[in-house]
């Protein structure tokens, strides 16, 4: 029996942590942090969670609480400024950390890296304590992609996320007005998650993110040139996984079969006209995307079966 | 003034073919061709059409109604069927008469290529009296890339489009309880667009279409190499046309601005780490995509004024 | 020819009311008012509008700017601090001048109603220059329980509308995140819009609002007890109205026969096990529930044709 | 242990009892009936089921499977075909067995009723083997008046429904260009669910349901004239119930919080002009509405636990 600490509650990656701590039978949740809740009994974030849950405390306390794993669900500036204590498996969900190049890092999130680790466990598991969960769209395209990456040379990523992925913070692009019977690309081109593919996969990558009308989900369509086998090189990289599915021939992921879950699936596909590899992943932008790889990481950590507290089952419809 | 009659009215590419020609100063409505309403008042399609319009006919009826200009909102093996009247307009809605090249079409819809001409207006328009009117996907892919043609070699295009896009008819993929909160690829590598997208650029394609969970709206995220200034040979081709809009430098075209309209807007930009030049189309897929150049090209072959019955303004919000 | 000037031009019910002066054949505009625009050129709100528009003024120089006609598309506290020029029409969109007893206004708005009049042009034409335009939720119950009123003694009213009806302000039950693939009820028996309708009524209401996650659209379902017949006054009440539109027997409302448009449809229904009249009105919030019933009221107000400037066509699919 | 088969797996009340049978305990799944998959494996019916599970037989093969209990998630006429077997617990999902009036029966199913028994395990515990599983809105409704049934004389109940709760079968007003962004009422004064509704509750209902634009969910809006105090009443039905939550004061249910789980969750109000007591009832129809308490109810025949196989914790985004 491990004890967890969360920082950030509030917030979307934060609620989906806790459900998978209130869930994992090795964690015991010590303190819920969010700056703006505290004090407020746990019921204040939704009136599902009852009176056994202690009151939220600020996310300084919870930072202290001595837990042996805390999750860091803030916003970039507040993990920037996060000082881990010593001791304590911390698994940041933010940004900050993911970039190890120092211009890089300084030029997408204004900050050095520090001596963190990036972790997605079925590709590149984390070294030490100071884990930097991988960003959601990374995930995707590096789920698809990270097999095939000795055999390309570079890669067009298309990717499409339900709006969760934005975070609860309001801004006029995730009011619903504009969301609901909408499709917007954005950041095209420009978006950070694009030098941390690039970093992870050792290749150029093109990356536009659009915006979707759907709650959450994500799906990245990724389009490279290679002689190798795709199919091969996937169906064996996760021959074993527990959380990715590589898909039959002519079965094309969806946001359906992946959302609410902390699984991912593939596709792999070829295109008759161009001889394109065509590689789509489909998860959950706040499972497999955030909360449940934030898990993951955690178990892998501290000892336990990967998969402890992860939902992978899903529903069926 | 001319006369118009459209066979297959009950469809969504009829019934909105049918919203325009009423709107239309120049033509007048000869007959309201469909099979399963033949009878029936107009009305019992919907109950904003009022006892002023004719009633319904058999779609043979209407063919044989000696209108001016026919539009066939068939599907595909019926408009195959179809014999046109001599003297007659013809613009086929269906898929039937696209490809010119008989081995092709008669791989990708079964049947020879007849004496039609591809007609869209702003860059190849129709030649002479029977016009292939192009698919959804194909016009959003053309007048991304068209102007592009002669400076790449090839194209991935990757569509995302609202359900109305599918016809009207039921199908698994069609039912609500499958298309809300998802997102699905389908026909990856595999759609009957990709040749007739390559037919009119001169270079192969990669192609794949994701169905959205939006009514209507579709969009097309191009990427292409080129040496070329995408966005100068973009704006040029597209300078006069009080259909398709270029936007500025930054600004991403998107679903709602052009929901219910029959204009296109194009988005261009540059990825810093490829050089890709990425040319993202939005458009209405049963407005430009369908009945609304369908009647363009009407227009432009009786000598109207090419925008007459379209609706270009739109909605703001 | 008029002249037309809008202040708030930047929120949902400014620029709708912007798309039907632009339309109107019968308005010139003269000013176009945000305080968060000011001096920008018309495309910063959106790239479809083009330079031929004057640049966004200030409110206040709006209000100066000397138009026959003056448009308040303002939150509350800016309407009700508004000085109204003389002998200017004035239809204010807020909620500000709706409610006419002193108490009430101040109960639910806060502040006194000063010398303005309710203008619902089909059932309480307004009188005078200064116009409150009614709420989108008090529009579609009216115009489904008005008719009935003498034959009734109170009225149950289920309401479900559009995002956009709630304004463009961000705020967390605005947040996409929360909108899709959810159905909220709120102010539950507690909304400012059920004074209104008893006001226009005359009988005490029970009003209860739903959040649907749709982008624009309204339908309120309405039982009453009644002897009356209900059909027959409704019929009766709406026979040579352009807007209203009472369906026929067991047709019923729904939305998207009405979005995007300033037409309201009513369908009529007895209920065999209780004998409850069942009266169901759409409308699409932000046209005949706000700026398409705001220029219909300043063309009454005017001696326009009331139906100028206004989408009474819509679109089929 | 006990053994479990399902006949009719194929539809979406089949697919959801599976997934809880799979996750339950205290079953074993014997036999995976559906006519239209017989002889397939699992996976035809869904990638993620695997090979583990028996392939699929005919309904008739799966009925005489010898299990313990029988999960009917048929068509109505097929499951008034239905014979049951000797010794079995038989929970019927559809809506033959229901109405338990001879001419109601008749009336609303065209069949008479058989010796089943009505199942709600809160309100109105089956007697015997043979249960009629309630209808989803009926469930909704029944959850939020049955306490309050002696202390009425009537109820109004407005009724909103994800698209799944009108199954699989493709229909006009399933078609996904229908539903989305949009809300419609349908069979207004006139559903089968009310006479269930009016039968448990011993006073007549005036009901009417409207179908959104979301997967799944129902919410029940109802409003009573009664002097007892609500809450009090409802809170004291529910006290101990693991399934059916009674919200705190001024909190109203929503869809989201109950998606994809077999809780219900109630909120209580009275409206201050009318003074009607308006209970609020959200539950998720494939859950609560029909697999989830199809499974409950195969509990209590059984002796297990209520809540073994049922998902109660829910996703808190």
């Amino acid at each position: 029996m491990a004890t967890a600490s969360i920082l950030g509650c509030a917030g979307y990656t934060g609620q989906e942590t806790l459900d998978r701590v209130l869930a994992h039978p090795g964690l015991e949740l010590l303190a819920l942090g969010s700056d703006s809740l505290a004090g407020q009994p746990a019921a204040a974030l939704d009136p599902r969670l009852d009176g056994s849950l202690p009151p939220f405390t600020t996310n300084a306390e919870a930072a202290a609480s001595g837990a042996d794993v805390l999750f860091l669900c803030l916003e970039n500036a507040a993990a920037a400024a996060f000082v881990p204590p010593a001791d304590a498996v911390v698994v940041d969900l933010s940004g900050m950390h993911r970039l190890v190049d120092g211009a890089q890092a300084l030029a997408w999130y204004g900050a050095a890296p520090g001596a963190w680790s990036y972790g997605l466990p079925e590709l590149f598991p984390a070294q030490g304590d100071l884990i930097a969960n991988p960003g959601c769209y990374a995930t995707a395209a590096l789920l698809a992609l990270a097999p095939l990456a000795p055999f390309i040379e570079s890669a067009t990523i298309d990717a499409k996320s339900g709006m969760t992925g934005a975070g609860r913070t309001l801004k006029a692009s995730s009011h619903a007005g504009f969301v609901l019977e909408n499709l917007s690309p954005y950041a095209v081109g420009a978006h950070r998650h694009a030098p941390e593919i690039a970093q992870q996969l050792g290749v150029p990558v093109c990356f536009v993110p659009h915006l979707l009308p759907v709650r959450r989900g994500l799906l990245a369509t990724c389009y490279v040139q290679t002689d190798a086998d795709a199919r091969a090189l996937l169906e064996d990289a996760y021959a074993s996984s527990p959380v990715v599915r590589v898909l039959p021939e002519d079965v094309a992921p969806e946001l359906a079969r992946v959302q609410g879950t902390d699984a991912a699936e593939i596709g792999v596909f070829s295109d008759g006209a161009t001889g394109t590899s065509i590689v789509i992943c489909a998860l959950d932008n706040l499972g497999k995307g955030a909360a449940g790889q934030a898990v993951q990481n955690a178990n892998v950590a501290l000892g336990f079966d990967e998969t402890l507290g992860l939902r992978l089952a899903g529903v069926l419809v």
